[in-house]
């Protein structure tokens, strides 16, 4: 399978010697040096399964300086180092190819929040700090660090800002890249670079930082990083809505976001079938809908006051929208409890998808404009390449953002169902691209998108990604075959 | 001076030959390659005066495709160019060098607002439009483009990108890179890279963009961009308050900003000097308080319906701000009239400053809980280089952005006081560095603050940043001598 195809840029490394992995082993110490494959396994294979690779060596520095030293070693004998810290990536980015030949640097122990200062609504945590851990530091000190993923417990700052995390906050507090103010990066030959900047606005030469944010470990590696803190939403007010037209969603969104503004916080599109999965497969999982309706959205406003704003302004605006016959029926949750419940539906998707056999899954983006038009064609093109196919569609309807997923026919074998999947995925990357979208709008590109990148961007751009490539890591020894 | 003296990275370049200027010309046509001195003379010089260029010639191409002829062409042999918009800049990056060896590409012609989608809150200006075009193509879409500056009826949208300017409502709604979802750039080489995107999440690979905006036309030429928009507000409250110790700025911007969140667009921090100044020399300039306060903060907060909750809201805030003791009085604007006059105080202060003889101008920002700090230090380090010199301290507090003016001593002659510029600012920057600041905020680097730029950073950052160079104009001919 051509995933698994090593490809040039690893091709030419070759493994540390015993005697380099012995001057390796010198800067961590034994205990944090793992050669014993029981002992690597973690941080050989991904949360899917999809990579399953092989290294001579995990190395797990403790300090800063570590880190700097592995890298100045790792240049010095040209061994190419694979960058990981929670190992929750979906694109293969973090896993070692399975030549053997990389080296695998976990920044999992540097996991010190190094600063945090509540006034100036600034934090400083390290690449091995969890987003839970970033989370609950902000909170602790009264503020809203405001990433979230629902992987918030394993996953680290450092693998959210190298692939640039999205989540379910984006579409108020954008995504990870709009919550850095500095950061500290160890370049390729060891150098460490100290970006770890608490300004607002410093236009004093090329914006290094947001070069690094996305790069996947490709140009250097995060080991720290300035986020920006926010005020803590005093009240929420969550509904569960029902359409009946998949066109009525842009104007309803529109009209929302418009009277409500950054204080719209969740506006999560869900095709019929999303519910129909989750209530058929979930304990405790109910639509509240008397009658099924094709789409819902699952809508949150946040209000910085606890005076009921939040909940007033919401049913006001619903209200409207039905005047406006945009919107069918509207659910409001009148606890946490009631709210949890309808998040739980949202975001068993996935997991609740799985019972209904193989599924083909991608993270697109389109402009929000064209999303009804995308759905519409994709679940086309889907019924003709493989009759019976069931679309899954759902996703972060205000940042464009659709994970477009598809569960097989209910006939099908899993198996051949899954040997259509580089047929279907092209032809549905090939619809976002026509209609001016991305193939990865939050995942990134890792090893999983790589043989798709070239046919997506110009040769210009990618000509343009290699020569900074080039420029930032001559040899090429940081994650090599992933993204370029 | 040391400004003024062409500088190695200019000093190679040699103007086009009369063979090669003809080449140009057959590209733009005769009327828009001028080569005659006074019709060359708006291209050559800036706003301050501080810069006077020369230049064979003057392009001012009237279609992409020309810029990249032109680009192409330059690239061939090897004539240097320098980018020009709005001719607003001030720190001299649009302005040939006096060596008269590059030539200007003006993108004055190039002003198309070539579409706008208001259902999908984006717009694609050309990098010709006007700041005040782009706000008006906006405004009667119904939305709102949100960067704004007081030069907005001349500076245009590809100055604004190359610098990544900031302005007036940084504090809710970002800076220009904030407003930005995709660019076109033509190349040194003269290849057109189109990343017209209108995406708001697009993880595929390195961000180019970002690179590119606030590079100041040493990586490529920004043609086009597509623009966020958003809602326009629907309400604004406006209030001129009153504090007694700079200390209490920090918790009464915090406790205001907890509260409102994002409809808090702007908080402009003032030294009693500047309404003492504005007062003094201009006309229908009134300071609404009966008694002096040392310092004073314009605050306006918007809101997206017009129910008065804006007004409600910061009468509230204040009167809470009154209780908590951070605010001593506070002037409310009760009619549009009465907010353009507080407004007015705030804007006329750079010009306002002008009776009072020489002034020495510092654009900085610090950590937004240093901004105190930094004015107290400042003032002393200027009272002891300079006795009786009168710092004029205003700006952007919440973007941690700080205009340190500073108008010469009463009793000193202009030439003496501006004698000790470099002496005063290179103090004032070591305090910036010194409390993890920036000496260029807004403005950015261009050609004022290039000697200086070497000393407020790392070598490993410097090293970087010509890697990038190099990588993206190996020939050096993107604006020479700017920036790096």
């Amino acid at each position: 399978m051509s995933l698994k195809t090593p490809s040039q840029s690893i091709a030419k490394f070759r493994p540390p010697s015993a005697a380099v992995i012995e001057q390796f082993t010198a800067i961590v110490g034994p205990a944090h040096a793992l050669t014993d494959p029981d002992a690597q396994q973690p941080f050989l294979q991904e949360l899917r399964g999809q990579f399953v690779g092989k290294t001579a060596l995990v190395l797990r520095p403790g300090t800063v300086v570590e880190v700097c030293q592995i890298m100045a070693l790792a240049h010095t004998h040209n061994i190419a180092v694979v960058p990981q810290s929670g190992n929750t990536g979906l694109v293969g980015g973090q896993i070692p190819y399975e030549t053997g030949a990389e080296i695998v640097l976990s920044l999992a122990r540097l996991n010190k929040v190094r600063a945090l200062d509540g006034a100036g609504n600034v934090m400083i945590c390290e690449a091995g700090v969890t987003l839970q851990d970033a989370q609950n530091a902000a909170q602790q000190a009264g503020r809203l660090f405001a990433l979230s993923l629902p992987s918030r417990g394993s996953c680290c700052i450092g693998g959210n800002l190298a692939t640039n995390a999205g989540g379910i906050n984006v579409l108020s507090y954008g995504n990870a890249r709009a919550q850095v103010l500095g950061l500290e990066v160890v370049l390729a030959d060891g150098r460490l670079w100290n970006g770890l900047r608490a300004l607002k606005k410093d236009n004093t030469g090329y914006d290094l930082k947001d070069l690094f944010i996305g790069s996947e470990g490709t140009l250097g590696i995060i080991t720290a990083a300035t986020l920006k803190l926010v005020a803590q939403p005093k009240e929420q007010a969550t509904a569960l809505v029902a359409l009946d037209d998949l066109g009525k969603v842009l104007p309803f969104f529109t009209n929302l976001q418009d009277s409500a503004g950054p204080a719209l916080t969740a506006f999560e599109l869900m095709a019929r079938r999303c519910l129909d999965f989750v209530t058929a497969h979930g304990a405790d999982m109910h639509d509240p809908f008397d009658a099924p309706h094709p789409w819902t959205v699952l809508i949150e406003l946040s209000g910085l006051s606890d005076d009921g704003a939040a909940a007033q302004h919401l049913e006001r605006a619903l209200a409207q929208a039905f005047e406006l016959d945009l919107i069918k029926d509207a659910a409001f949750a009148t606890s946490p409890r009631q709210s949890a419940a309808l998040w739980a539906l949202r975001e068993s998707i996935s997991e609740l998808q799985k019972p209904e056999g193989g599924s083909i899954k991608h993270d697109i983006s389109v402009p929000i404009s064209a999303i009804a038009t995308f759905i519409t064609r994709a679940n086309k093109l889907v019924e003709t390449l493989c009759p019976g196919a069931r679309p899954v569609p759902f996703g972060h309807f205000g940042d464009g953002n659709i994970h477009y997923n598809i569960s097989q026919p209910k006939t099908m074998e899993k198996d051949a169902f899954m040997a259509m999947r580089d047929d279907i995925s092209d032809a549905v990357h090939e619809l976002v691209v026509e209609l001016g979208g991305s193939i990865s709008a939050e995942h990134g590109i890792g090893r999983l998108k790589r043989r798709q990148l070239p046919s997506v961007k110009s040769d210009v751009e990618m000509d343009m990604m290699r020569a900074i490539k080039q420029a930032l890591d001559p040899s090429g020894i940081l994650n090599p075959g992933k993204l370029l």
